[in-house]
């Protein structure tokens, strides 16, 4: 048996050097490797020995060659292919240990230069990975040092039908990483190239978790991340069930509400259902910030996600703990929060910062492909706002409509959201129509005994008629925040000034579907 | 100047070949492109004449070789470099052209082996493609015919910069080709293993379209399909301008609507705004389908996407073009329906059919990730429905309870359907609680003049509360299906019998997010 090893992670590597050799292989090696193998005392072979060509090019190319190639690849069970390696005097390689440096890291290091990760390309261990994992029928590939251990103990088994179905798997697994490299690379290329839609696309992921289904119980499910403590990743589960695939879409749509609200001084809590804030709020703290949200709609609440942007605190946690909650994210809790909520076995706690990343690319799935974009940037307010009706919104409504805009970004379209005093008080969201979204938020609104006299209104997308505008006014709202953009503007401005509505336009417009 | 050509697609070949021996180019070559190459009178090397060493086992073995690897990589800006190939008698390789053969197809070939699977999987080629690329500073290398006409150009012009640029571009190119190509074989082995969620996922899309934007504005975007012609990409445009994300999301939506009606004799209709239906029926025609599902909701009709699973005739045109609609999309259109909808400039007319793949995995964005699950299967009716209250439902009942489920399917959640006789007539959409979501479908229904008594109600997900049944009542509602499986089914039920309403149970969830 002849082993080759040329890995970048050392992680176990002399352990299972030692193990192949107990099992009678002869090791070939480069470069860093051989020489950790050699301070471990283990006798080993260089490539340049086996090929008889020496290392070249700075080690650009060193394994490159047939004997490594006509090894790997050679099919034992043709006698052909037997002679012709032997007439070479190319012996067969039957296990291949190689990883590979991590690019995407080596690209993201400080002042690295485009040499520099141009030289981190690796070519000769990708082709050394899929020569074995093509000829995976008689050699055993390696890329993950997490598999040192079950690959000595199949190959001590030496049970033939254990090793077809670990190879097949270690195959597997080989061009899983080498898409997911090349993916890498391809990626640092089109950002170089400011190409931020390029020909082809290839999204890498690795799966975090498990899931026991989807959406719904007869879908299975999994979830995948870019790396590993990225996004969603991030956060750490301090107590409660696992996480579903509902619970990680809610909690989404929380973080998503309480974005636009990372900069404000106040606590900022979102109530999620259906990945929809059915309440959302400021406050001085967590706990009053908590109990504004649950005012809007506790009816929608319950079984709802909750997001806050500071600790939660003792106070916070208990009345939190009265309602039917599925998850609490913040970015810290106190020991006696996390008794308090500890106790709801089912309540799972959720612990850390999962920032969004700005650049990363949102997808949306359609049958046969993707509809890529650009994630929605950060929600502003104040800039490039223009007051397009007779009367200026009053500062006091002036911090609603700044409150509402930021709201109004989370929810699904079309969405309408009436606040005031820094907390929603009626969200109209998902209709396919504005005037529905418009009745909706002020009809939940006073269905649950709020006054809407007096509120702000902000709306994702402009009015497309007045009619909107006409029952927002009958609600008793006062002041409205709105794209603008409609060929109907005129007639939705002098509809607000009829009402002696303060109307701002922003300019922007913010679709969640 | 030497060039290295190695192709499966011979597309242009020859004139390249020839465009680069004008220029100076020394060929070399392998098998079957040598062999095209000297019947076009061509001269050609073979490798092997340059390596010293025989092609062997089979084809496995020809390139992977340090003095083809050599020419690729080494760096002509240092003189070591250049020093360590000339002692070796290697000389510079400076245009690359390889392809590789079509892997997914392939695989897909009917009656293809494992064996043959295995046997296609190109080793030489993307490691000559790789070493190229990352030597791109000297290497021009080129993986797609398309490009062989600037590829002439730019080295015809002779402007360094120009070759610098296009090198770069290229170089890019080999490594989205390569990842992408790796994705396919890493697919195809997780689906021998059966491992639906395999732990490296790698999706990879060809970009079908630019998109002047995203959800929003401020967003910058694009369409890509998994290949060429699949799902939205096998849609002909007929007419209209030029489709916008949005378009193309509630496309989606729309089919999503029509799906489960695929196998109805009768034609079905959908409306979608903000990928909800707003309306949806069953009719005899394609006209009776639009125009009863237009009378669900025609405010919100406004500027929709239409869907109909049966050819647009003159007449369905007609009735159609009386309405604002952003895109129509049948599998097919009559030369006057054609004639009568290309009247209004900015209506989209999207001709065929757009089968959903029902092995395709469906993917959610959430920061830092993608939760992967299987696509929701093909809605059924009939099949493992239970009959809970002690009134079965009449045969009118059942027939319309059978549309409501179908209907409902397409609906965001918490999603309420009210329907009768094939048609939707409320549609409560998008709520975060399951009340609202019936508040609402029987709402919008009395708004819109129908009348509710006597309808059918469809949810989408149990009903936690006697609340939304109570209500239903209150609108008339005398039969409803929904999954059952809440812990107060008992309440749910005995709520039912109460109203003298028919319930059944499907024990199928259907939320869509």
């Amino acid at each position: 048996m002849r082993a080759l090893l040329s890995v970048s992670d050392k992680t176990g590597l002399v352990d299972l050097a030692r193990g192949l050799m107990a099992l009678g292989a002869e090791l070939v090696s480069t470069g860093g490797t051989a020489r950790a193998l050699r301070d471990a005392g283990l006798q080993v072979m260089d490539v340049s020995e086996i090929t008889g060509f020496p290392e070249m090019l700075d080690g650009r190319v060193k394994t490159l060659h047939p004997v490594v190639h006509g090894g790997l690849l050679a099919r034992r069970d043709l006698p052909g292919h037997m002679d012709a390696i032997a007439a070479h005097d190319i012996q067969p390689i039957d296990v291949v240990v190689v990883n590979l440096y991590p690019f995407r890291e080596t690209a993201a290091r400080p002042g690295a230069t485009r040499d520099d990760v141009v030289e981190q390309i690796d070519i000769g261990g990708p082709s050394m990975l899929r020569s074995a994992a093509k000829n995976h029928d008689a050699v055993t590939v390696v890329v993950d040092p997490a598999d040192y251990d079950e690959v000595l103990g199949v190959l001590r088994g030496a049970a033939a039908e254990d090793l077809r179905v670990l190879r097949r798997r270690l195959a597997a697994k080989v061009f899983a990483h080498t898409a997911a490299y090349d993916a890498a690379i391809a990626a640092w290329f089109a950002e170089q190239e400011g190409d931020r839609f390029p020909a082809r696309l290839t999204l890498a992921v690795e799966r975090a978790q498990g899931l026991r289904y989807g959406e719904n119980p007869h879908q299975r499910a999994a979830f995948y991340v870019e790396r590993r403590g990225a996004g969603l990743g991030a956060l750490v589960q301090r107590g409660g069930k696992e996480l579903s695939f509902n619970n990680l879409l809610d909690l989404e749509g929380a973080l998503l509400a309480t974005d636009p609200f990372a900069d404000e001084t106040r606590a900022c809590c979102a109530i999620v259902k259906h990945t929809t804030p059915c309440g959302l709020a400021i406050g001085a703290t967590a706990r009053e910030a908590y109990e504004k949200a649950l005012a809007c709609d506790p009816t929608s609440a319950f079984g709802g996600i909750i997001a806050l942007t500071v600790p939660v605190d003792d106070e916070a946690a208990e009345s939190i703990s009265r309602l039917f909650v599925e998850c609490v994210v913040a970015p810290e809790f106190t020991p006696g929060a996390i008794e308090t909520l500890g106790r709801k076995k089912n309540l799972r706690i959720l612990e850390g910062r999962a920032p969004a990343d700005p650049r990363a690319l949102d997808v949306k799935r359609v049958r046969g492909g993707l509809l890529v974009q650009d994630r929605l940037p950060a929600v502003s307010v104040d800039d490039g706002w223009t007051v397009v009706t007779d009367r200026a919104p009053t500062d006091e409504e002036l911090d609603d409509l700044r409150f509402a805009w930021r709201a109004v970004a989370s929810v699904k379209s079309n969405a309408i959201v009436l606040a005031r005093g820094g907390a929603t008080i009626g969200i109209g969201a998902g209709q396919m129509s504005r005037v529905d979204a418009s009745f909706l938020a002020g009809h939940k609104a006073r269905q649950l005994g709020h006054d809407t006299a007096g509120t702000a209104l902000a709306s994702d997308a402009f009015f497309p008629f007045r009619d909107g505008v006409d029952q927002a006014a009958a609600a008793g709202v006062r002041a409205i925040v709105q794209p603008g953009g409609s060929v109907r503007d005129a007639e939705v401005v002098a509809a607000a000034n009829e009402h002696g509505m303060a109307m701002v336009f922003t300019g922007v417009r913010l679709f969640r579907h």
